[in-house]
C-alpha cells in the first residue's frame, strides 16, 4: 500500500489500546507509526497492581505496559514524548503534525485515552498507589473489609460504592451536594446495601504515612470539619476524554466528548478509528487492547480497498 | 444478589471468553460457575504460537489457555467435561441443564466459540500445528518466505491469502470453482498481488514428515492429479458458530449463526449473554477476553437492577 504517504497507518497515543494497534498494524503488512506525548503505557500505568488482565494472576500497571511496549517494539516504531499538535485531512492522505515534524498517512488511529478529574486536594498526588484510586474495578480487591471511601454522587460514583461493598469493603459515599445524580435504581440498591453516606460534604485532605489512615472531610451545610478513618479513597468525580484532536478533526463524539465508533472502531471519518478509553464503555486493559486489535484490522481491510480505488 | 438461584450467572464455555467472564463475575460479585463441555482454552489450544497477545512476546495457546485457567481458578469454580445440553428460560431464573444435573441462576453468558471446517483429508489431523492452520492472523508469521497454500474462495480465504502475501509468503490458493465467491475489491486486490490460484483444485492428501511438505492436488476439470511442494497449508474454507443452545434458547443470530449481541454483549433474551468467537467478528484471544470482561460487566450492572425489582 503505502505509495505517497510515508505511513500506512499512523496511532496516536501509546497506552494499551495504541500499543496494540500499532503491532496489529505492522503484523499485517501495515507500515505504521506510534506516536505518544509521554511515555507508554496510558492510565494503566496508574494501576498498582492488575489482577484481572487475562494471563496473569498479578502485574504492576506499569510492569504490564513495559512488556506490551517490549513486545509492540519487536514490531513497530514508537515514539515517545513527541505529541501531536493537529491532523490535516487531505484529499486522500492525512498529515500528522507533531512538535517536531510532520508524517504523511494513509489512515490514523485515535487512542489519546482519558484523564482522571482529581480532587486537587493536598495528599492526593501523594498517596497515589497507596490509598488513592480511580477505579474499583482494578484497585477494589485489595481493600476487601477495609473502610474506603468513595468521593462523588453520579451512576459512575454510585457504581463504584456498590462494587466495592459487593466485594466487603465498608463503604461510605461522600458527595457534596444534598442528593445522587445517580439512577434511582442505582440509588435503591445503594440504600438496600448498607453503604453510609455523608451528604453536602468535601474532602479537604487525605492523611497517611506510608499509606492513606484517614481524610478530612467538610461538612459544607453544618460548617464543620472532621477526620474520617479510611484506607482507600476512590475518586469518581469524572473521566475527561482527551479529545483535543478529535475537536479539532472533526470526528463524532457523544454529548460527553467520547469518540463514536462502529463494532469495527471506525469513526465518522474514513480511513480514521478510534481505540480505547477514549471511546468510552468499560475502562479495562484487555478492552483496550482488544480495541486496538480490532481498529488496526478495520484499518488493514479498508486500505486494501482505498489501495485498489 | 442470588436469593432463589443457585448462581447469579453460568457461563457457558470456558474459551478465553468464557474464562474472563468467570473472573470478572466472580471479581463483581456475583456467584458464578463456568462449565465447559472439554477442556478450558477453546480454539486457542489449537494455535501452536501466539506472538499478538498483548503482554507475551510469544506464547503456546495452550500455555495462554492454562495460565489463564489457573488465573481464572482463583476465583471461579469451572466445571470441565460437562456440556450443557440445554438452558430452560423461566419467569425470573434460568435452568441449566448438564450431562450431570441442572442449576438455576440469574444470567447466563454464551461464550460457546466456533469450530474450523475441515477439509477432511488424509494427514490434516496429524499436522495440525505442524503446517496445517486455520488462522493466518494467528500463524502467518511463522510462514514468512515460505510457500503456503490457502483453501478456499470465499471472502476469508482471499483476506487470509492477502494477509499471507502481504507479510512475505509465497502463497497459491486452491479453489474447488471456476471462480472466486469473494468481494470484488478483494479479488482485484488478489491479481495485483500476484497470489497464484488454481481453479476446480481440491486437496486430496496433506503429505510430511515432522512437517507438512507439500499436498496433492486434484483438478476437477482436468481430471489430473499433482503434488505441491509447500510448507503451510492455510485452511479456509469456513467457521462454524457452536450454536445449538443459542438456537434452543431463541436467541437471535444472523445469517451465518453467530449470536448477535449490543455494545455491552447483551442479547435479545434478558439477561443472556454471549462472548467471544460466537459473536463473530475478529477472531483474536485479546478480542475474546474483552468481550467476556464486558458481558460479565454488563451481567452485573443488569442484576444490580434485576435485584431491585
Amino acid at each position: 500500500m503505502k505509495k505517497g504517504a510515508d505511513y500506512d497507518l499512523i496511532v496516536v497515543g501509546a497506552g494499551p489500546a495504541g500499543m496494540t494497534a500499532g503491532m496489529y498494524g505492522v503484523r499485517s503488512g501495515l507500515e505504521t507509526l506510534v506516536v505518544e506525548k509521554g511515555i507508554c503505557g496510558g492510565l494503566s500505568n496508574e494501576a498498582p497492581e492488575i489482577e484481572n488482565y487475562p494471563g496473569f494472576k498479578k502485574v504492576g500497571g506499569m510492569e504490564l505496559a513495559e512488556k506490551m511496549k517490549e513486545q509492540a517494539s519487536e514490531y513497530v516504531e514508537i515514539k515517545e514524548l513527541e505529541a501531536v499538535k493537529r491532523i490535516e485531512l487531505m484529499e486522500k492522505e492525512m498529515r500528522v503534525f507533531t512538535e517536531k515534524g510532520s508524517y504523511l498517512t494513509n489512515a490514523v488511529v485515535i487512542s489519546t485515552g482519558t484523564k482522571h478529574r482529581r480532587l486537587g486536594v493536598k495528599g492526593e498526588e501523594g498517596f497515589l498507589g497507596r490509598g488513592i484510586s480511580y477505579c474499583a474495578t482494578c484497585d477494589g480487591f485489595f481493600f476487601r473489609d477495609k473502610p474506603v471511601i468513595v468521593v462523588g454522587g453520579g451512576d459512575s460514583a454510585v457504581r463504584e460504592a456498590l462494587y466495592l461493598r459487593n466485594i466487603g469493603c465498608e463503604v461510605t459515599l461522600i458527595h457534596r451536594r444534598g442528593e445522587l445524580r445517580a439512577e434511582r435504581y442505582l440509588q435503591k440498591n445503594l440504600e438496600e446495601t448498607g453503604v453510609h453516606i455523608l451528604w453536602n460534604s468535601v474532602v479537604k485532605e487525605i492523611k497517611g504515612d506510608k499509606a492513606v489512615r484517614g481524610v478530612v472531610r467538610y461538612d459544607k451545610k453544618k460548617e464543620i470539619e472532621d477526620e474520617l478513618p479510611v484506607e482507600g479513597v476512590f475518586v469518581s468525580i469524572g473521566e475527561e476524554p482527551v479529545n483535543e484532536l478529535a475537536v479539532q478533526m472533526g470526528i463524532m463524539m457523544d454529548k460527553n466528548g467520547y469518540i463514536i465508533v462502529d463494532k469495527s472502531q471506525r469513526t465518522n471519518l474514513e480511513r480514521v478509528y478510534a481505540a480505547g478509553d477514549i471511546t468510552g464503555g468499560v475502562r479495562q486493559v484487555v478492552v483496550a487492547c482488544a480495541e486496538g486489535a480490532i481498529a488496526a484490522t478495520a484499518a488493514y481491510n479498508d486500505l486494501l480497498e482505498f489501495s485498489v480505488k
